[in-house]
């Protein structure tokens, strides 16, 4: 029997890097390489008492087919949040979505075509560039700096109005997987240049509560609501595991995306939209939220004094404001692809960067979690990565112009591994 | 601002009966119109303890990030549940999906570019017409008769290669809308000329349990597994609220579906899929079902013997040995979306069956549900269609070849509706 797959398919392969990170889950390996929080920092007890109150005072409502829209005190409570946020939102504006992954596949289907152009930071979210891969749209990536994308990159993508990308996704708070907080000048910069270009803009906040030093600035879609889709989720500031995210569109979008949210699922779980509804309306993100963030900071700076001993001279990493990632650059030479391999016998694992660029790969950075290891555990990885560059910067010195990726303890897998990353399709799907 | 959408949004357009039903929502309205189990049926207490057991077992594995394939034993769990009714499945080609529907919007991502034909029954479950929708396919209807699609019809919709389906989406047992179970014969009747055109099938078997007379015959999936994709759903035999089902594909398509499910939302949720693990390790369905069936069944019962009594000569209808409708095809000269507004006037919702249909739609149809009224008011409401009919065909008659929908009572409403029900994109997404 013959089965002919869509043309989207086609560019979709299976990730190289993710089969390699699965031997960070065998004994005795450390993994930084997971995007996900801290089930220590997860508020149980509450979950239980507002999981059996709904089971005891709503069961069959819960349990039923509900709106495709979602549970409408949470749709109040998400406008209610923003509000504080300084974004002015009507409740109905609000879709709920089964994380917010699924916002990023309803706005893929909403405004991708096939060969549309969509400007994305360089590097982003791996999630969201396979997720929009699958509308096989043509990447613009922005260049920038230390404070997000460059507003002439954008203008410069949308100079041709045949190549005008459809929209630009942007992680303004702690951005996966660098880490970086744009600042409250670039964001109006940005709005500035995305509307005179006439680019709307997707903006994705899963980390804006994880904030460690100080609130970040105003949201996009403060500045342009006209022109923003807000994505938001629960997953980083309460749990993953019930998957609840929404989205905030512009009124104009509303009847499409609950269009494509019908075909796509009907809508998310009532029990879950209820459970997280009971739980905010007490107050418990208020009190939660701070126990996060002293003990995310707290990891992040046992990361950055690590970083600090253990590192070789020529690495280049910030200590992060907020969020889940530090970002690191190795010293010219090195390839953090092809030096995986060697840091999993070491007992290390992380995420090469490469596959967070849509194109134009920076072979030399490397994304660290510090979220789920405790302080201990972060100075002992950290050591071993730093163990690990001596060595390789030895090697890449020693060896006179033969990388430290091509060295011959790991020559095979490290091979197998730049020739797959070497294409764009590549791009793997990440822990999250 | 300019949002520039996806061409694939410009053939969806909002419902216009989806409106309509609106007014079953007022009291007073006795709806037939819903597609939702009865919620006397949910086994609540059995739902509490589950929780309260995953929580206080497994709390942090149930509300962290988890596996995008679906949790273990849950998988475990369908695989063997299905060998029960004829298909051996390794664990390994079960994914868990957030609902049925998310199989189907998957299956439509991994299948259909635009333009590919998709051969489906007419009519069909219309959130799967508006699913497959959103890929731009061309509907090839399969005629048929009472005991399901036409053999020969899948044969002549694939007798040009180039325009041959991509698939044929199939509902074998008591089809949503019609009701209608597919006998053994005929099932191996398509699968044979299935395997003969070269069309892989589409078995979507959310209601295969809920039978009132006997146990349906053999899945097509137990008949060819290599050319099946075999859809199962929690919502129809458990609950709806918790959002999952299942989809069992040929070893070949599980990593694309596996990827797509990645960038649709990551995984479904790990709590849900906990809990309803530790029901059905329970043998839970095994007590349950049989009590949804001896409900139903009576309802099923109770609504065969009102119609019997209330309809005028002329009316055409069987009464399904399983799932949740009756299809009624109305006498000629009568349009059942043209006496909607005038039977909400008189307390009464059903779903005009115009919008099932991918094509050539038949006006004279229409659906009834008898899973979540009780036998009086499956008698009070199928005596006020009764009366409805009655006039309509009195109406008919006395006016000399006006149509019933044209009557002056209801012509403004009337109007609207037909001339919006006339264009196939208007499909509405039903209640699901």
């Amino acid at each position: 029997m013959e089965w002919t797959l869509a043309r989207r398919c086609a560019a979709m392969n299976a990730s190289a890097i993710r089969e390699i990170l699965k031997l960070a889950e065998q004994p005795g390996v450390l993994s930084m390489a997971g995007g996900l929080p801290s089930p220590h920092g997860f508020p149980v007890e509450a979950l239980r008492e507002a999981s059996a109150k709904v089971l005891r005072d709503t069961p069959r409502e819960a349990l039923q087919y509900a709106a495709s829209e979602g549970h409408g005190p949470l749709r109040e409570w998400v406008a209610a949040h923003l509000e504080s946020r300084g974004l002015r939102v009507d409740p109905a504006q609000v879709l709920v979505t089964s994380g917010s992954q699924q916002g990023l596949d309803l706005l893929g289907k909403l405004l991708l075509d096939a060969g549309s152009a969509v400007a994305v930071e360089s590097p982003s979210y791996l999630g969201a560039l396979q997720c929009f891969g699958v509308f096989e749209p043509r990447w613009a990536p922005l260049e920038g700096d230390e404070d997000g994308p460059h507003p002439d990159a954008l203008r410069e993508a949308a100079r041709e109005r045949a190549a005008r990308p459809r929209f630009a996704y942007l992680l303004p708070n702690f951005q996966n997987p660098t880490g970086r907080l744009m600042g409250d000048a670039r964001r109006d910069a940005l709005a500035e240049a995305a509307l005179a270009a006439g680019v709307p803009l997707l903006e994705d906040d899963p980390y804006g509560e994880l904030w460690y030093d100080a609130p970040p600035p105003a949201p996009l879609a403060a500045r342009r609501p006209e022109a923003t889709v807000y994505l938001g989720s629960f997953s980083k500031v309460l749990v993953p595991g019930l998957r609840l995210g929404y989205l905030v569109a512009p009124p104009a979008l509303g009847p499409k995306l609950l269009q494509l949210k019908q075909a796509a699922d009907l809508h998310t779980g009532g029990y879950a939209q209820r459970v997280v509804a009971e739980l905010v309306r007490d107050g418990l993100l208020e009190r939660h939220v701070p126990t996060l963030r002293a003990r995310y900071g707290a990891q992040r700076d046992a990361m950055a004094a690590a970083l600090r001993a253990a590192l070789p001279p020529g690495c280049a990493w910030r200590a992060p404001q907020g969020g889940m990632f530090f970002w690191l650059r190795l010293p010219e030479g090195l390839d953090a692809t092809a030096l995986l391999p060697r840091a999993l016998q070491a007992g290390l694992a992380y995420v090469p960067g490469a596959p967070f660029y849509a194109a134009r790969a920076d072979a030399r950075t490397l994304r660290l979690s510090f979220v789920t290891l405790d302080a201990a555990q972060i100075a002992h990885g950290v050591a071993t990565l730093g163990r690990l560059l001596h060595a390789a910067l030895a090697e890449r010195d020693g060896l006179d112009g033969r990388r430290a990726g091509e060295v011959p303890m790991a020559a095979d897998a490290a091979a197998t591994v730049n020739a797959r990353a070497a294409s764009r399709s590549m791009l793997p799907q990440e822990a999250p």
